[in-house]
């Protein structure tokens, strides 16, 4: 964590951590809070009171010192700073299979609706869930409400493409999209670039199929001038628009944030994991064939370090733009690692400084928009 | 080809190239023509003849006898069977600026319109355009009419991932479609799957942003409940309905055909080319950092063969289903080796029968469903 006012010793407040979602929750979720604890970091696992300290248990008699005791206490061993475990109950869960939005609304005591009840209260500086996406959506959406001006909120997942990450929103979070709201996630899009990497004037580009501004349904065209006009206009230090992008302009990068739907954007997303696994292992077959000894070493060794950088699960995690809170979502196959990757994220200053600044930012091009509205 | 009642010395007929279509054109298509016609094929290069003969004209001063002298007449080598080359002049050209429909009903006699008519006369055994995707959709639907039963032509892309091809329909020619439109694809894509690759009963998968049946809007909704019905009803025999896949899924061989909207397949089709290219160049650049000598030369051929094995123009071109005749669509980036193959393809008998059990097997569906419609 790279602090400036916080930093690991002296975190602003504990991560709210939905202790039941995800394909191998509560283990995953649990091993990854104790993990991030040692390292000084507050945790709040968020679920069935029962469930959650039986794992803690398990975790403990695996031979470590943690487990019960480590709940809701503050351990110092030696210089090394270790955060805080602790519980709160939530004693519903919401499952894959459950329609999201019915689901949260009847839960009302489910753990992800819980957790980001925590983050919108403020009693944690925000929430990490690797459940049901379109549950951790709308829970967000419910608890901590939407940023001024933002009707949709979106999800910004970082592609670790080689040559240079791409900001991908939405990835998931609204099938179907008008153009004001594709417009919604190029601000956002634009804004948590500049946050997160530092970009001045961040690069934004329409996913479509063909580069031509007639190209695309009704909607790509309606956003192509919305776009256009708002980067020249009322967006024009928050971002540049690109024009149209095409499929294989994502890996090449063409742009630094590509706006697109969310079924679009779930599709691009899972596919760039999908074939760069299958390319790997295809490859590492290959290699096996045609090399030996030290330079196939090498050459396997070169392939497990593309594999890591291009594991899009590295980033640990996705954020829900738009909404009130830090709302950090998993992958729904997320193991341990991956979720103490998106612990880490969440209680990093990088992510409270992007959550504001794009809170912030949204506010005042509200306020200006309705000023010029007035006059 | 392999010929059972057609063979390279004596094929059914020749094949209409769109001489104009594609960023390479006539450069491209025109050599590509000249090789293919060395190996038997006959075609017809279609487009503005004083341009075509010029072309002709510069290919032959490259040191070749060809040239005019190759133009409207059959020469035979030795035991080297050879095609004949002929030019049928179409003044006019649709440019990729062109908006397609308009821009194939207004100019009557564009190279595309003219190949599309000289397939569905018979004159040609099928066209070969390079050129606009949305020119050469409207062109064929236009000139050709539709098979029994189908309201939306689509295009059937084969992509070679490594563990298996992929049948992705539909990858451009429809950016908006409904259920119904599902349904013929998955139908156009099974039979297609059959032909081309032989399989009995294709697995088909709808492309969807969850495993779920009631993930993605509306139409997948619906998608997913019809096509499930009709692989119990009237396309028990066409093919198996796997239910949704997802992008991670495409490249592992799940079913043997993917149904998807053209807008989302598009962008899938040249996310893939963008990702296998750029993750190929990235894992070329670690191996020659990782390795040396021998070693190093036969991991770099490893990966060049991966290239041209996943290198989805190594097809040739992707069909038009649904249409009357056989309608060949090349990459718009196709060089002279693409269109020699989209060339080599449409002439084939792989193809005439593709299209003809195609025809033949909507015409019965239809027939059948007409039946069980009225009783």
């Amino acid at each position: 964590m790279e602090g400036r006012e916080r930093n690991a010793a002296d975190p602003a407040g504990p991560v709210a951590l939905d202790a039941m979602g995800g394909d191998y929750a509560p283990q995953a979720t649990v091993a990854a809070a104790i993990e991030v604890a040692e390292s000084g970091i507050d945790v709040i696992l968020v679920g069935p009171e029962e469930i959650l300290l039986e794992e803690l248990d398990r975790s403990s008699a695996d031979g470590s010192r943690r487990g019960r005791d480590g709940v809701a206490s503050r351990h110092v061993r030696g210089n090394k700073p270790q955060g805080s475990l602790s519980i709160v109950h939530a004693p519903e869960v919401v499952s894959m299979g459950d329609d999201p939005l019915s689901a949260v609304r009847r839960k009302r005591r489910s753990s992800v609706a819980v957790a980001a009840e925590l983050a919108a209260s403020g009693e944690a500086v925000g929430m990490v869930s690797a459940g049901s996406t379109g549950a951790a959506v709308a829970a967000s959406v419910f608890k901590m409400g939407r940023l001024a001006g933002i009707q949709r909120p979106g999800i910004a997942t970082v592609i670790p493409f080689p040559k240079r990450p791409l900001v991908l929103i939405d990835s998931g979070a609204n099938v179907e999209c008008d153009a004001s709201h594709l417009l919604d996630f190029a601000v956002m899009g634009a804004l948590y670039s500049s946050a997160v990497f530092g970009l001045e004037k961040p690069r934004v580009g329409l996913l479509n199929i063909g580069s031509e501004d007639a190209k695309g349904a009704a909607v790509h065209r309606r956003a192509y001038r919305v776009l256009a006009e708002a980067a020249k206009g009322p967006f024009a230090d928050t971002f540049e628009f690109f024009g149209n992008v095409e499929g294989h302009d994502l890996p090449e990068a063409t742009v630094d944030v590509a706006v697109t739907d969310g079924f679009t954007g779930n599709v691009v997303l899972k596919l760039c994991e999908g074939l760069a696994r299958a390319l790997i292992a295809e490859i590492v077959t290959s290699i096996t064939r045609h090399t030996e000894g030290e330079s196939q070493r090498g050459a396997i060794q070169a392939l497990l370090d593309l594999r890591s950088s291009v594991n899009a699960d590295g980033a640990g995690g996705a954020c829900l733009l738009g909404v009130g809170s830090l709302a950090v979502i998993a992958h729904g196959s997320a193991k341990a690692e991956s979720v103490a990757k998106a612990l880490r994220f969440a209680a990093s200053e990088r992510a409270a400084e992007m959550q504001s600044r794009i809170a912030t930012a949204l506010e005042e091009l509200h306020r200006s928009s309705r000023r010029s509205a007035k006059s």
